[in-house]
């Protein structure tokens, strides 16, 4: 029986026998004596064997290798002051193995390098396929530790300090696609429908609310089959609350007590001792669309953006004044020190100019900030700015010899998200991020909704359930959401607002974002249905783990923070999903496959 | 702001000024005095409003009806000793309310009494249609509650006294269909290929085995698309586990504390404060089927069968000879006092002979036992055993007069079926049952296979990553394996087992149950590989967290302690899933459905 783990030994059990279970981290020959790291998930220890001292184990440690899973008892001693190592957590000691027993061997070449000794990158796709052996590597092993762990502090949050009880709520449930697409699945007792695998709990929280549940939680499974990003995976999981009978502050100020409960509770390469801000900071959505260009700014730097619509509306610029002429903007993004960028950088081919384009901007006019507020632009700024509006636009940007003026023009949203982008561009390029600062910040009073072109309606910026600003009821269109988001570093981590609970408003949703009487009938007749039976207020917030524990951990994509994720093409390299199956499956189910690959011949 | 819940209240907070918020659970209009129970999930309190020293609320308090919700503040009080009311822990209080807010009315007729006042029995039907209805009801609202201290207690133990880690494990997996039938999605992304949801996450707990985790646990949501039954569900919960160099004994030790610790941490109606015995009771599977005719006793009661094959393999009577000749069984179940049932009831037509059918048996002889040693059975027997056959059965059933001695001859597995089901319905009939008793065993020594008679072939008890019993490795198919199933008062409610941790062994097993090489190769091929690389000795168990609630629950169908469940038809009665989807996602995922209704015409 196993009587420590491996990383747990100290100068306090020299002299114990010890029974330990690990893998063949690394294993040296030194003239005759070997020595073996061993490792489990707490950490190595070094073993040694020699002839003279452990004739009993000798033989097996010679023949072990790399990987090799092992038993070994013996001495714990102190290790000769020469090989003391301060590194390591069992630096003073090592073990005299009186025996050593081999449990299984490594029969083929490892694909990659997996000691704690060994921290070559390797290519995500060998990662993946061997996932296995990936998740040994002191990496991914901390950041499985580290998933636990935040989502043990939540938990303990939840259930200790606020009252909350979890509830699973269905993962076979209804089709009613709104935003994402749904994964679905036929039924076999009910041939010609389909079960869908939900997007979020919505639906369920509410319904627990009307349950009288009072503060439900839940880690939950969500699924969207939309086409993969960086930080998307077709399955991921949210950490999911509501709550009945408490006000936007309320249900606010309980999540600042929760993540500030995570920061103390975790420890990682990211997140050291911070005193986070109480209250956190907040902006209005229309505040942030203004200062940032993103209703999820990463406020750790500068870098505002400053609107001069109003200054060059008239200007001789054509651009600029056909921007604001068809309602749109023209904003500044001024970068200190951007004079050392060059003009081949900002001019089409070059990576800043990309990176606008990259956006939607058709081109970057700029503004260099000379001595004696002197600037040197291209001549079609130049030429139509008259000297009070140059000066207005310095004042305005409160520009310095040395700044860089990069100018967006054109529709709103276009502009915006041109800017946001390159503001994070420039600050990494000027090293703006000081990586040990954590910004947390809420967002609030989004509009209830936003205009989408494609489908030429209104759609829910948050969801259909959000609660409009009792001060907009009259005009729903333009009314603000009595919505919240948490941003952290500039990713949205949490998103949350207060409920409808009353039939009629829920209704007057339904009809603004274009859903039929019908429709509404057929998707959510349930829980229309269900507000006429005592539907208390509510609200709620939900938290994307996987991104929140990626920020945590300090590393760049969810995939390295969940155990088996799916790769950009929504397949898993382990086990090889999605795959065929048997003709009997489909049959059974009355499904068929209708794709055609394309032929060759 | 809510000050206190309702339920909370006590004669120590007399004088307090309160805030609650809840739903009317009665209302009684007293001349002219109104009094409301008021209920949130914490328990009812009554408050009171008259015109006289509450005009503030009395209008409002006059409108309300069950189940509005309201929000009522006013003075904690003292009740008037004649109207103190021991049986409810808020008894000895009542609030004067001073301000009554109508949040939510109901505008529908109630189809149910929700008050906690009511416990009228409700059509399953209505209470699944109107589920926020149902889970305002006490009975649920303590099983949801009891559910989640059951999985808060599990978790405590696995976190803080064991060491585990909570890992999430993918529901989009691959489609390996062993045993039940899997739920398949088609997948957009990679048309033709479908994803399954998992039967349980047993591959990639051996995979994180694999990894180094060690000590791994999920409460994991499982999926089987099967008939349902009273007691099954499309979707439901393990708590799965899985532990690396660990030997059975250490597992089974562990999971009896794990046990413990839930028995201490929570109370219902049917666990109240109960030693468990340590360590728990084993049996192997073949005294289990010898003794009970079944792999899951319920061992609360008596009532052991009694084999007399080789007592009657010679006798007269045909249907026991031939039983025995063709390697059958002739088995008896003695029911003490069994003599009170009629003769109607054990032949053709009757409940006892129904019970018997049901599980197989085409025929039921008996013997009835009179004063004396006399038997008293049909002729087809009496004529045929012989007296030194007749004392033999006698003796070995212990038989005293007044028993009843139910016969059941033919194939084991058919016997066995037919006098367990008999053994627990006589259970039932002589109330043989103590309801407070818990009766908690370990069942052990399983062969590792079955004869699947449908499909001509072995197939694994468990499933084929069970490992064998070493003393029995030269002859798998007779081999037993190293698993252990939980049962608790009758009902198996956790399985598991060490694992096949060599690729050679699994092999072996695989080609057992008649997996070809390439259909191994293509199902667990990634097993397979990993088992390569260094796998650890390693076991683990799933205990169905349904199914134990239930029956900590006292309750009698999973449904009932489930929030949101499907019917027997697998359908969701509140958001009426399966349905009709979209053509659009249908073509968007290159599948259709091939059902074509039966024609009315």
């Amino acid at each position: 029986m196993r009587t420590h783990y491996c990383g747990e030994l100290r100068a306090s059990d020299i002299d114990k026998t010890v029974t330990l279970y690990g893998w063949v981290d690394r294993r040296r020959d030194h003239g005759g004596v070997i020595f073996l790291d061993i490792r489990d998930r707490t950490g190595v220890v070094q073993i040694v064997s020699d002839p003279q001292r452990t004739p009993d184990s000798y033989e097996q440690a010679n023949t072990l290798r790399n990987e090799y899973v092992i038993k070994v008892t013996g001495r714990v001693s102190r290790r000769p002051d020469d090989s003391l190592n301060p590194r390591l957590p069992t630096g003073e000691v090592e073990i005299y193995a009186d025996n050593i027993e081999l449990l299984n061997a490594v029969r083929k070449q490892l694909p990659f390098q997996v000691s704690t000794a060994d921290s070559e990158p390797v290519k995500e796709e060998l990662r993946l396929k061997y996932r296995y052996l990936d998740l040994r590597r002191e990496r991914m092993a901390k950041n499985l530790q580290l998933r636990h762990q935040v989502v043990k502090a939540m938990r303990r949050y939840l259930e200790d300090k606020a009252g909350f009880i979890e509830v699973e709520t269905p993962v076979l449930t209804r089709s009613t696609p709104e935003g994402a697409r749904d994964y679905i699945l036929p039924s076999r007792a009910n041939p010609g429908e389909w079960f869908a695998l939900p997007q979020s709990p919505q639906l369920f929280k509410q319904i627990l609310m009307v349950s009288g549940c009072d503060r439900y939680y839940q880690i939950a499974r969500c699924f969207r089959d939309e086409d993969l990003r960086a930080d998307r995976q077709p399955e991921f999981t949210q950490l999911d609350m509501e709550m009945s009978f408490m006000s936007m502050e309320e249900i606010i100020a309980l999540n600042e007590d929760l993540v500030c409960h995570i920061f103390k509770s975790v420890k990682s390469k990211s997140v050291k001792d911070i005193d986070l801000p109480s209250p956190f900071p907040r902006l209005t959505y229309a505040e942030a669309m203004d200062r940032y260009g993103s209703d999820k700014p990463d406020t750790r730097f500068g870098l505002e953006l400053v609107d001069v619509s109003d200054v060059v509306k008239d200007c001789g610029f054509k651009v600029f004044r056909e921007a604001v002429a068809k309602k749109g903007i023209v904003k500044i993004l001024p970068i200190p020190g951007g004079n050392e960028i060059s003009n081949v950088r900002i001019k089409p081919g070059g990576d800043v100019f990309k990176e606008a384009s990259e956006a939607g901007a058709r081109g970057l006019a700029y503004i260099r900030v000379r001595e004696n507020g002197e600037i040197d632009t291209i001549g079609a700024i130049k030429d139509n700015l008259s000297a009070e509006q140059k000066q207005e636009i310095l004042r305005r940007t409160d520009a310095k010899p040395g700044h860089l003026l990069l100018f967006g023009a054109g529709d709103t949203a276009t502009v915006n998200k041109t800017l946001d982008r390159l503001r994070q561009f420039m600050a990494k390029e000027f090293r703006l991020i000081d990586p040990e600062k954590i910004n947390l910040l809420w967002i609030t009073d989004f509009p209830m909704f936003e205009w989408n072109a494609d489908e030429k309606r209104l759609e829910a910026l948050h969801h259909p359930f959000t609660a409009p600003h009792p001060d907009d009821i009259d005009d729903l269109k333009t009314a603000r959401a009595q919505a919240y988001d948490l941003v952290f570093n500039g990713f949205e981590v949490g998103g949350g607002s207060l409920r409808i609970y009353q039939r009629d408003i829920q209704e007057q949703v339904f009809e603004a974002i274009g859903l039929s009487e019908e429709e509404a009938h057929n998707k959510f007749g349930f829980l229309l249905e269900a507000f006429e039976y005592g539907t208390p207020p509510h609200g709620g917030i939900a938290y994307g783990l996987d991104r929140l524990v990626m920020l945590l951990a300090g590393e760049e994509s969810i995939r390295d923070v969940i155990a088996f994720p799916k790769t950009q093409q929504a397949g898993c390299m382990l086990t090889d999903a999605p795959s065929k199956v048997d003709p009997k499956q489909l049959k059974e189910l009355h499904v068929a496959s209708t794709y055609k690959p394309k032929s060759d011949s």
